[in-house]
């Protein structure tokens, strides 16, 4: 018997060196004039410089939940990688925030460079997109711990805002307008509940989950419901920076895990709901076809799910024309009322009306 | 057959909604003056304040490995949170920093809360004893992912540091010494290794690993193998103040993943290595007894353990008494040297030299 190695254990380092390599280079062209040093320090350093005036960091972590079973089974790693980025550009810029840096976690089994160079590589080429320094990372390699060719991820990201851009819900007022801005699909949320619809579809249909995913169909364009749920979370950078320079925006809700109700008042001050008229836009075809595989109750479906939108921006009444003329695929989908005690009582008052 | 839900599929909002609220009030002790809002923004806010000459920001991400497995088989989730955050906190100041703020990824297939509370609150515990706010995190369950009761976790801190006091390794010169500090243990890595020691053990002796891992050891005192490899993760801030508060210290490296060749080198300039007597101190117990019970080589145990110093400060030799001074329980351990190239002539030479 001989002695016992880290590599034999499971471990292997040369494999994280080659993993790295590979995506070293993508990684240097996110380098923003603030970064200093290199890969390889203890910690990513960034220069703030002085050019504020009260200065507040935002910082959030997310991951990409179950999503990553489906890009796995379908061979789509990049898409994971984006998605993180975009989730975590989208939790700041709802507090006003643009992206300066961001760090990822990836953590599997047994490291496989060629796909870790997909996953990263793509997220390097998402912050780049977001002038965002990818300032770091962790590659995690831990035996037993994901099943075969499993990995999970996690993204932080810090951004900037003046204290006085910050979005702050506060501001809200009845009588503001919720702008609703389209979704790309599920984005990262819920992935759970459509497997699970697709899963129950093969079931029925003596069928493999992947053949489901990959047949195409016709309330999908003659797409595959594979590629619908593998779309990309769709970053809202641009169009947030759109809709503040049209116009005053009160505050913003990216509708993320938790679906209408678990996002929405959270752009909301105590004591305000939102009224959102359904009929404004039309749901995707994707919940639809998922809805009907699982046999999802609608309120399932929309504290799920986001339903078609991913993005409310909150305006004054008076700024509604100039945040439709900034982005032409927004929508008003509803207004902002007095939140409403059901007349049972409870201590936590739903604050999402459909009307 | 009913319709599916996203509880039914194995998403319980109001599991994290318990688990948060379990630590609420802990994660609020953490919160210093610069925080701004409260949990359950989509980003978490820190005002920077603008007293700084040349601020540079410093991020880390962390993992703690498998030792996870380790405390979660003998119930002290506790460690691993604690663990998490000084490992954070020892990166950033490796590179000079003082933590500012942490963000957490938790993430396991069916949360229960009490873990989650056991774990969260350490942390928020841990980042209160380094006036580092808890900001954020994110709670994923992702049925299917983990095995039962496994979780995996990531940390991320932001630290921040005035450029003219970053750890820099480029100041490093020929004849400074290395000042090691000891370690509490094994910390946070080589524990795929110390696991396959022990379930060798246990193979051999026809046990258990819970048994190996609990029975009384001589060579620990009449302590168990468990307990000494769930020593929490030494946090190194009060030292490393201690140290540049008495004299010039150059550079500094935390002694993680990749032991002793993989992380010294990382605080020496090009051309420059490190020659360490390895008589100066006693290698702890805990890392004879894993290599015997192992079998593992002596190069295998110093490329993937600390082998009982957590981190070396590099000093200037004329700093050495008052390096010493300051730290009662610090040891000078080597010197820097010029780096010796192989005669082999290999492209990466090695820079810890072992006298």
């Amino acid at each position: 018997m001989t002695g016992l190695s880290y590599r034999g254990a499971g471990v292997d380092i040369s494999r994280a060196e080659d993993a790295l390599r590979r995506v070293r280079e993508r990684v240097a062209r996110t380098k923003r004039p603030e970064v200093i040093g290199d890969i390889g320090a203890f910690a990513g350093l960034f220069r703030l410089g002085v050019g504020y005036t009260d200065p507040v960091l935002v910082a959030t972590t997310d991951g990409v939940g179950t999503k990553l079973e489906l890009a796995r089974l379908l061979d789509r790693h990049e898409v994971v990688g984006t998605d993180l980025v975009h989730h975590c550009v989208n939790d700041a810029l709802a507090m006003g925030a643009e992206p300066l840096f961001f760090l990822d976690y990836f953590s599997t089994s047994r490291l496989d460079p060629a796909v870790f160079e997909r996953v990263v590589g793509a997220m390097a080429e998402a912050c780049a997109a977001h002038r965002c320094a990818l300032l770091g990372g962790e590659t995690a390699e831990m035996p037993g711990m994901y099943g075969d060719g499993a990995y999970d991820l996690a993204g932080f990201l810090v951004g900037i805002v003046e204290r006085e851009a910050i979005l702050d819900p506060k501001h809200v007022e009845v009588g503001d307008v919720c702008i609703g801005l389209p979704s790309s699909g599920l984005h990262t949320n819920g992935y759970t509940l459509a497997r699970a619809a697709v899963a129950r579809a093969a079931s029925a249909q003596r069928k493999d989950a992947r053949d489901v995913l990959e047949a195409p169909r016709p309330e999908l364009r003659g797409g595959t419901l594979g590629e619908a749920l593998l779309a990309v979370h769709r970053s809202y950078l641009e169009a947030v920076r759109a809709l503040r320079r049209a116009g005053n925006v009160r505050s913003v809700a990216h509708l993320t895990g938790g679906g209408w109700e678990g996002n929405l008042p959270r752009a909301l001050p105590e004591g305000l709901g939102a009224v959102i008229d359904r009929s404004k836009w039309v749901v995707p075809p994707i919940f639809k076809l998922l809805a009907a595989l699982g046999d999802v109750p609608a309120d399932e479906q929309w504290s799920t799910w986001n339903m078609g939108i991913g993005l409310v921006a909150i305006v004054p009444g008076e700024h509604e024309w100039e945040a439709l003329h900034a982005l032409p695929d927004s929508i008003v989908i509803g207004h902002v009322e007095r939140a409403r005690i059901s007349p049972g009582g409870t201590t936590a008052p739903r604050r999402v009306r459909f009307a």
